[in-house]
């Protein structure tokens, strides 16, 4: 059995697949008079042809079973991809490189610190997002409209890692 | 003094000003092999130029006390703004009508139910993000780039609302 092992996630780790999204380490600015802070840009929502949109969604999550195989991976190459939690509740996320070509050896793990969002690029390749604690919701923003956007590339069984927590 | 009511957010009343963000009474699909329910496109984010981009970004919202009076609005030509409350902690939303003027007697404002977020579409005159109850983390989905994407309107003080609410 080959175990992919889970680091926790950083912008620094993260920087090549996505963007980070939590308020920690961020500047800001003051709006509202005052009554407000604003960390502003944490992530380019990113939408390349003029048939798409981006679109807020909500997402809910059911509790996986740990450990999983990590048999899939799908990339979006007409934009990126965010997903922000609700609950401070930590997650799993998997990404590979970008590129035409996906391989199992180039998947990492990052656990999150249970404030933290993320932001796959566009054509990032990245595993089923991963709620190995709880149930959880998410605010999903993404692009919507016609044409392809999904592309999905499946693991062979010897190909494919194993991934586990101690909770 | 004129005091402002505040009624309960609902998408059927909120619809000429934008869209309610929220799990309940919305269709939805299964992705990730069941695993997750996907409510789609709650909200379309807007953006009306290519100087722009929508960006996704974090606002930390002190706790407001009441009574408040509505002195100004504001209102985003080039595109929509998105506040979705990481907190489940209801917030006031102040609208008024879309058009190059607006006026006090326009004013609406909405009470959330501790779940929902809110979508204002392009152009809607807008009162701050009002937080009475406690101290809030939204995420906010909004345009950024070159232009001028700002506009407010000072209401004179005999013309000024006042808002109330027993919490």
């Amino acid at each position: 059995m080959k175990y992919l092992p889970v680091i926790p996630l950083t912008a620094e780790n993260f920087r090549q697949y996505g963007d980070v999204i939590e308020l920690q380490d961020q500047p800001s600015f003051q709006i509202n008079y005052g009554m407000a802070d604003r960390h502003h840009a944490q992530a380019k929502v990113d939408v390349r042809d003029d048939k798409g949109y981006p679109v807020i969604s909500l997402v809910h999550s059911k509790k996986y079973e740990l450990p999983q195989k990590i048999k899939i991976v799908e990339r979006h190459p007409l934009g990126s991809q965010a997903f922000i939690p609700r609950d401070k509740t930590a997650f799993v996320v998997v990404v590979a490189g970008a590129g035409d070509t996906v391989q199992a050896s180039q998947l990492k793990a990052f656990k999150t610190n249970g404030e933290q969002g993320i932001n796959y690029h566009t054509g990032i390749w990245h595993g089923l997002l991963l709620t190995p604690f709880d149930a959880m919701s998410f605010i999903c923003v993404d692009r919507d409209g016609s044409g392809e956007n999904c592309e999905q590339h499946h693991f062979s069984e010897q190909d494919q890692y194993t991934l586990d927590i101690k909770v």
